[in-house]
């Protein structure tokens, strides 16, 4: 077991892909569904997206164990045409439906050049990038919309939180550099990013959070007291309100005030919506000329003046890439906090607690 | 002549698409040509869209006469498939360019669903919420993305302007209430806006531009030393970038470092590029639980709780719609200095000047 000085485990992706597996198998998802969720989920930890990997695993177990979400889903296509599909999701786990709907987006958008496919019952689906990120390995650009699960955003000017923090993702291939890849929240700050700072005992930067008065909310631990920012002030409002007509609306999925918080709510199903639209690189001319334009337009945003004090210019997506690579290699990084609660779920589920990496062997 | 206190002038919707009708045809453009562009900006003026209707009028003449523009295009479509087509603007008009991509666009969602249609070598179109409107009036959603005309953003950390004020635009279909249509520039202020700051002789509030050493820019006298900033920081940079590789990189229209700014150049094509993504609610289960549940969640924000001293809350698209309900009825205010800048151009083209709205008779 190697751990960190400031309390992390490292795990290797291969082992917390069969934990996973290990503990939704024990709740009654069918093997194939299992590792499915289970290779989504690693994944997202594997891509630095720690707020939606393992950490989520109790939550999504306790919520299977409630009722709140179907072990065996009846996951079917209810509407289709040429270029567009909606999947009812029947209440499953939200990376099978999530899954489901953009590999019938990337079928469809090989025929008709470009696909919208949306989900209605579905759940959780962990980062949006995930599924923005799938169509690459086909040429095709993946631009994902969703609903999220627990409204913390009042509309412009208001305190009743009737919006979520409903994201966009949006991937783009490139031919030799890191695939440009969005991943972003309409508010300023995700929640969980205001849970993390109260785990830490560390304030919020001002323009986070604003309290019933409208002032600036930084104490973390009243977070419940104040509501989430959107970016750019009534333009967040109204982009969070786009991605959530366009992911929840358009497929009959919640929005607004349908919306279940699903961290307080462990039963009622969220009748979660999301949407993937696939555009094929081969409709528009072939994905050679397209790649070589964003490499050179990455390459020359890297490259370009930086302000005094900047170190380096990043583009979307780039850091993600850089944590794959490393920790396909040295392992995930997990809090020692976060490795005590999934072993305390292991031995409740009865199955083999998470296996820790091997120490590297120092150097003789 | 009706002139207010603050020195607007009253003009009628018909009488300004009449004049800039005029003044296209007079510099060459086929009458039905000029008729649809002026339609367009008239529509522009009447929204309330100000810095995209008849004040654009003198830089598209001046960008014809120029040879900056072409006047009888050969506008065609050069990719195509059931949910997709790429439009080859041919160097004419924006407006041209976009309302054809829209109308295919149209067709295509009626058989596909989706349809995405995209531009290249097209122009400066005028308000993106203009072409996002289009398919409201036949039950369906449209979702616009485009490249601006001149790179003022740079990314994020960075001091080269690559990117530019790239808008997102989208409109969904309401049964009772008012259209929701949001329309906006992904940097905190449109380049626009500091102009007119500037011409007020107004400072602007932090947060819209930067200087070189990254310190706030609030002098709009110095708005060529410094940059726009982007909407919630790095996450505007990302929608940006997201916008332009959609609306630019996708159909081989400029993006980068490839973008001319029309503002200074007149002479070299702009290769525009933009993209329209219509949905046809007839194909996600009808249009009217859609409009319906749009009316529903318009109305719960709408009678939502307030921030103290929040007067109202606004839907995005709510006061567009009621300047073009107000504006139909009473004519749209243009500044004074514009219909003599107007009344310059008509002397020099020979064509008659803009007609003034009569004097709505005062109660005797």
């Amino acid at each position: 077991m190697s751990t960190s000085a400031s309390s992390e485990i490292r795990v290797q992706g291969e082992n917390l892909r069969r934990f996973i597996a290990a503990a939704l198998g024990r709740v009654g998802l069918p093997d194939a569904d299992a590792a499915t969720v289970a290779r989504l989920m690693a994944e997202a930890d594997l891509q630095g997206s720690d707020g939606h990997g393992v950490i989520r695993l109790p939550q999504y177990i306790q919520r299977i164990e409630c009722g709140g979400i179907k072990q065996r889903p009846g996951i079917r296509v209810v509407q289709e045409r040429a270029a567009m599909a909606v999947v009812d999701g029947d209440n499953g786990m939200g990376h099978l439906v999530v899954s489901r709907a953009v590999d019938i987006a990337i079928d469809k958008a090989r025929q008709a050049g470009v696909a919208w496919v949306g989900t209605r019952n579905s759940n959780h689906a962990g980062p949006a990038s995930l599924y923005a990120r799938m169509p690459l390995q086909h040429d095709m650009v993946g631009l994902y919309f969703a609903v999220g699960n627990a409204n913390h955003l009042p509309p412009w000017g208001g305190m009743d939180m009737l919006l979520s923090t409903n994201p966009i993702a949006a991937a783009f291939p490139t031919a030799e550099e890191p695939p440009v890849v969005l991943d972003m929240a309409t508010t300023v700050a995700a929640y969980g990013k205001v849970k993390a700072k109260a785990k830490r005992g560390e304030p919020m930067p001002e323009g986070w959070m604003i309290d019933r008065q409208g002032q600036p909310l930084t104490d973390p631990n009243r977070a419940s007291e104040g509501f989430l920012m959107p970016i750019g002030g009534h333009k967040g409002y109204g982009l969070a309100l786009m991605v959530g007509l366009l992911a929840g609306t358009l497929q009959g999925a919640a929005m607004g005030r349908d919306v279940v918080d699903f961290n307080t709510d462990h039963r009622t199903p969220t009748n979660t919506g999301q949407a993937i639209l696939v555009i094929d690189l081969a409709a528009f001319g072939g994905a050679a000329p397209f790649k070589a334009a964003v490499d050179a337009l990455v390459r020359d945003i890297r490259g370009s003046e930086r302000l005094p004090g900047v170190e380096r210019i990043w583009l979307p997506g780039e850091q993600s890439h850089g944590k794959r690579r490393a920790y396909a290699e040295s392992g995930v990084p997990l809090p020692l906090a976060l490795v005590e609660d999934l072993d305390r779920l292991a031995a409740r589920l009865a199955i083999r607690p998470l296996a820790r990496s091997e120490p590297v062997a120092a150097p003789a």
